[in-house]
């Protein structure tokens, strides 16, 4: 940790940091760090000039790869980098990994949020209510019988902050609920056990970080294996999914249905055949994305950044090697 | 409780009692009732004829006001009458109420359906999953931020078994949650409540039975009460609602939306301006209809049946005056 302490001098830090921020429209609200450090915003394109002489990243864009593409391999590179997001997916690259920069995300911000979408979706698919929304614009009345959620079981891959906010929640609506993890451990599956469970869930959900294990790890084999009447979700990475494995399997109707709020490639272009799949429900990376969730990112990184500058040690650090912040 | 116990001879009932089912498609399943009653299935037109010489009627159409069009004023009349349904205002009239006439009703089976169809209308809501699907189909990515459903208000209009569920439901999904009945009792609020808990709530729903007292209860002065912001959502009966009255109050944004599962004149025809009132969610009355729900209303007469046929008292029994089965 010491990585993450500033040079002192009479107790205070000096001089001001220099605090890079990657930004788009809407920015951050700093207002609290004025005086406190030298605020530079950046896009993507002046970002490694600027790397060299920041103390400290705060990438506040976090749909940009530009850190991870910029990411000095050698001389002078800021100790700190925060992302303000669950993955850091993003900023990771092996030079980062083996510096001794710290990296920290915005564990607490999304978990909820993303557990309710969750929620929203498998109630939604198992009320029919897409079909019931395409009813009504026919004007068409056909009732229907739609299907309990108590009593179906849940296969929830990724057993970090946001796997375990997504369980809860299922549990609570009295869904049967599985959570696998890189290791198992108390109450979590290990990798062993996925294709046993996936094999019986009703509801496969991906929330796992993108690292090198799981990238592409929801592939023609493992929507093999689900369930006919299955339906897979996924909220965490676009990249855990090879896409094209996927739409063979809903077009085969080896699964039931899907939900898709994270692309390989996002904006989902416009031609993509992602968007016209039957059976298959695409929204815009917005699980996570709650009314108020700027402010609530802005005062986590300020108050990251308080600590930081008053020495002592970072919370939400990351494992640079797993690419998460290991649970608890 | 008499009135539930069948004339028996050497510990048997005797003569079989006549089973009069007013049914459509799909028909019950009364297979194990074989020699034990005699049934006579009939449609709306031949119920009336068909009501003097009956025991019980199993009213398995629920959908059909007939029983309440035929019961005999005067003469010999069914001794129970059975609805496959929560509510009984499709068969109550004054002359069922005043007679000796044992009613019950299907509690148990719809609870748990409709509070999950519940749980998925604000969610769905929450998550603004309608416009999800909307811009879906114009393969257009637009993020937006949707709300959180945790720590919002609901306010449950109903305490029956329905709206019960309905309220444990949402608490389960941390939303707060008060609870009108007819009576105040301890954690269930009373009328005089109604407009003050229906004026700081985001979601108001309606799950009362259809009495006198509940007749066109949310009216244009209701919906003004409420917040611009919320949501009103109808899974009880039609008439609790004045329909012209809430489509004004939509077209007015005196509230941001509601969703109606149930209607005053059922199925909603295609000319209603319902279908099409912009922020109203049209389902056509499927919310406690999920698979399964026949063999289980089948099973459930069944077993009434049998504890009627050997003189057991019955349980799920309607208090004719309030219109429901009392609550515990």
């Amino acid at each position: 940790m010491s990585d993450t302490r500033l040079p002192r001098r009479n107790g205070l830090p000096t001089p001001a940091p220099t605090l890079l921020v990657l930004d788009a429209e809407p920015l951050p609200r700093l207002g609290r760090l004025t005086g406190r450090a030298r605020v530079v915003h950046t896009d993507a394109a002046g970002l490694a000039g600027r790397l060299p002489s920041a103390d400290v990243v705060l990438v506040w864009d976090f749909t940009s790869p530009a850190v991870r593409e910029a990411w000095p391999g050698e001389g002078p590179r800021p100790r700190w980098v925060h992302t303000a997001s669950a993955g850091v997916d993003h900023v990771m690259c092996p030079e980062l990994a083996a510096s001794g920069t710290v990296v920290t995300n915005a564990r607490g911000i999304f978990e909820q949020p993303v557990a309710e979408y969750v929620a929203a979706l498998v109630l939604a698919i198992a009320k029919d209510l897409p079909r019931t929304l395409d009813l009504q614009r026919e004007r068409t009345w056909r009732h229907r019988e739609t299907r309990r959620l108590a009593g179906t079981r849940a296969c929830v891959v990724g057993s970090g902050p946001v796997g375990r906010a997504i369980a809860r929640k299922l549990k609570a609506l009295d869904v049967t609920t599985a959570l696998v993890g890189r290791v198992p451990r108390t109450g979590i599956h290990g990798p062993a056990d996925l294709d046993r469970l996936m094999a019986r869930a009703d509801w496969v959900i991906a929330a796992a970080p993108l690292t090198g294990q799981t990238y592409g790890m929801f592939d023609a084999r493992r929507f093999g294996v689900m369930l006919p009447s299955a339906h897979f979700v996924n909220v965490g990475r676009g990249a855990l999914v090879v896409e094209d494995a996927l739409i063979e399997a809903l077009s085969r109707r080896w699964i039931a249905g899907a939900a898709l709020d994270v692309f390989a490639a996002e904006p989902l272009p416009p031609d993509s055949p992602l968007w016209g799949v039957p059976g298959l429900l695409v929204s815009p990376h917005l699980a996570g994305d709650t009314v108020g969730r700027l402010d609530e990112l802005g005062a986590q990184f300020v108050e990251l950044f308080e600590r930081w500058s008053v020495g002592r040690s970072l919370v939400n650090v990351v494992d640079k090697k797993r690419g998460y912040v290991p649970g608890h």
